[in-house]
């Protein structure tokens, strides 16, 4: 977990010593995830106060089954000496106690790539949420291999980049995206309803930074058509995931699921309009709080802090 | 699907014609399935028209992708001429329309066979359910390989049979528990985490007659340990499935099924626990379903009529 | 209930007599509602039977308190003789049985206003939904006492019209609405987060046929500022509801409900922006119920037919 | 809050510093609740730390609009060094902080006083899940109006008081209740649908120590006959709230509630049906919080730690 920059931090729940602090932009937000080990909590600690950082918020986890401890903190940025100090302090304790951690500094929005194919209920539901300010961050661009959404984007004010995929172009079509994405400094990568298998060379590229929805309640119905899948089978619910992508299809690390009940009276059509509900929820679920660092990945799960 | 003798009917809805009826012992009800063809709906209500049968409550559903036809009727037992006579014209329509149909007779309570092991919630809830009349039926024994249920059966007043199995003993004892159902009349066979493999060979005498509790979301998790299936894959919901025994393991007809929420924090036994809820409520449904013959099985799903 | 012209029927399960039917613009929907008394149902099926209307699908419904019958019929509208015999018969059939009948021919679309003021979730939701073929209807129209969402009526093809509203000329406003709804011959009236009352005289020019969300789950915290009333009372969890509106506040018949888990974290923002997603569901659910003649009202409750 | 003795612990989410630890009869519990204010964090954790007692978990919250602190601390006792000097050093700080606190030793299991009625579903629920090991404390008594409970608490093994109250010996009824409770050493009181509302001067001795069950969403349908309410208003959902009792009946503050759907066809006794799943479960979950130490009530609310 290389310290990718920085982060947010809607305190509501800000404490500990201090006032209740309200704005974002003033709040620094560590992660960390370590093999449990007496001193960690104390080290951190001391660490932020060494360096005028005054913790607002903290919330630790330990998971007993791997013996890992994980910790999310939030701290006052206003005193905060130094961050080029800060962070080589973390790297210090880092190495000391084997500990992954990233930072975050308000002051800075996430900038998020929405991917899209020709569904459009997820790409419209993310950018009706970001203008209603449900999601901290900056919305970069909507890239789609197909035309369909650039009235949306347009709609939106969001850049829209049209990059077409086949299995010829694919390797082409991936260098393209990666290069507008790593031009505009985006931290997140949304597939929104995406129709593309992403490639295992772009998905290394961005781990833990990309998030997709599958139309299903994984474990079950991995794989194409899962609503089908779910008619033939005569289930009594249906469901939505969000999970970060890894190079195995359908099998990286949730974030979030939600269910449906559904009736012998469903036709597949139905299930997958009440499917769209879960989809949406549970894809803004998930980015909502990976932009709020209160997502940490580890073997193939995930801790998120309420 | 032979007509086994008769049943029930919470004719809450009861209508079409005639002052709204209330005791379900003069409520008979004819469950029907058939390939869709014209004439069906206007044979059957005809038929019972002829018999003295007044139609209190009907619905129907019709399958597109099997283009298959099924009604469920509940009709005023008073009028009614002869048992015999009804059946046999049933039968006769039934060749006619290559139509499956039971009838059941209000006037007689289905008899119910619980099978236990070690746990208990599930039989507890059961034998609760029933004495605060949620279930209409008799609970005419319970059957366990472990003795630890006995004194819960004498709590309820239940007659208990201790029928231990091993390896080498196992058909003798499914002949047992075949014997005493039998015997006593039994029409369902109620698995309440039952922890027992029951042969093909038993299955096969009871078709659509034995209902399981699974405790996951099938058909995710099939198989051993579920809940320590599901803390592995990190799933943010847990699930429970009930439904019909057939000879494919954890694959038969779904009736119902229900999920809860849970989170990294949730232990295996924690996800035990609030899946007990789970099992209970799924277990206790589809029971109460099948007892009001709302539930009819085709294609490896059910129809669950409301 | 004066027979409004006519409609939909998305006829999954039509049935009954016949193959299969597909296309809802074949398909005619009687719904009844008549004081229980033996004989209407076999009256109204052997009047569509004469008048050429093979019944597709049909559900019934008995309130025993209020012994009250309701049937919704759905019948090929490809052998109908006639609409105006239809109708005549029906309207006597309905003096003699004291029964209230509405009937819909899918060759038309019901035409719906929707009506919006600042917040657009709701609005954005039933545009996009109905973009997405869920609702069978045309949008004739956004109206809104904002012009803030006059873009996103352009984004998606609809006729927009500000109408501002003050004390002092809310009865003209009222006026104006009114006039272009029965200009455009619209058939139902969705007030998607509009944040004014409308007068007693508008809404009784439209009985049952105008749906509001309500931001709580009704009865509780009737009135202004529902979130904060839940956020002070602590509840562990909110609702929406959606409703018919008559002229008393909040007290209509309600149609759908839903709620979600809230917890001492949330702060009243966060309650609302939980709560956008039960208001837009609701919602939809009812517009989409409405729509397809599945919800009757009586004694200020709804029957809604699966 | 006066320190009532002491608590348990099941530390799934030990941390800290210092390896997992499981067993909850050697974890100290402390809950804090103060105005917000600098310095309280670090001088409770040094007060801890001086002690002896090393902290396995804490979590925090803060209530911005009362500008509240609350903290849930769980410590090992095996280096503590002495109770009463703990306790003592307790008092001080909280004179200081004007903080309120309660400090429970997990070698001690919190005993529970069940209250019932004629109505046996939630406490057959409770003794099967204490039973369960779900609750981890003594169920010490079982108080009813009614004989009826006198069996049920017979086959669980807990001791049974038949305590039948009419107006005129209401004063004298409760004041054998509180003999027996206090005796005993009771910390809980749970009220399992028990149908007496118990005087402001019973309730007053046992503040936030006493759990009802109400067989609705409150604030919705506060009183009697809830589903009956509920049925007549015609809401499609309905709910069960677990409460502390104050004085103001159905008034107090609220722990835990849960809802399910219903339907036009529901009678009021499927609501009740479908009540009592939800009765049972809201019920269970507030005492087992309580028993955890989670709960701390403040301004009419709770705040539970997860």
């Amino acid at each position: 977990m290389p310290p990718p920059p920085p982060v947010i931090a809607r305190t509501k729940s800000a404490t500990m010593s201090g006032p209740v602090v309200n704005s974002a932009t003033r709040v620094g937000t560590l992660v960390v995830q370590a093999p449990h080990e007496k001193g960690i909590v104390s080290s951190v600690s001391q660490l932020l106060s060494r360096q005028g950082a005054t913790v607002l918020d903290s919330a630790h986890f330990s998971d007993a089954p791997t013996q890992t401890f994980f910790q999310r903190l939030q701290f006052d940025l206003t005193g905060l000496n130094d961050r080029v100090t800060l962070e080589r302090s973390l790297r210090e304790t880092g190495e000391r106690f084997n500990m992954r951690w990233r930072v975050w500094y308000g002051d800075r929005k996430k900038r998020v790539a929405v991917f899209a194919s020709k569904q459009e209920h997820c790409l419209y539901d993310l950018l009706i949420r970001h203008r209603a300010k449900e999601l901290d961050c900056e919305i970069s661009m909507v890239i789609s291999n197909h035309p369909d959404a650039s009235p949306i984007a347009r709609h939106f004010g969001v850049p829209f980049h049209f990059l077409p995929v086949t299995p010829e172009t694919k390797a082409k079509q991936e260098d393209a995206a990666a290069e507008l994405i790593d031009r505009a400094g985006v931290d997140l990568i949304v597939l929104a309803r995406y129709m593309q298998i992403l490639s295992p060379g772009f998905v290394a590229r961005y781990p833990h930074r990309i998030i997709n929805v599958h139309h299903s309640f994984l474990p079950a119905f991995i794989g194409a058509n899962p609503y089908r899948q779910a008619h033939q089978r005569g289930v009594k619910m249906i469901g939505a995931t969000s999970h970060y992508v890894t190079s195995q299809l359908d099998e990286g690390p949730i974030i979030e699921q939600a269910t449906v009940r559904c009736a012998h009276r469903d036709t597949v059509e139905d299930l997958v309009r009440k499917g769209r509900e879960l989809e949406k929820n549970v894809l803004a679920a998930a980015v909502r709080w990976h932009l709020d660092d209160r997502v940490m990945a580890y073997a193939n799960k995930t801790v998120v802090f309420d």
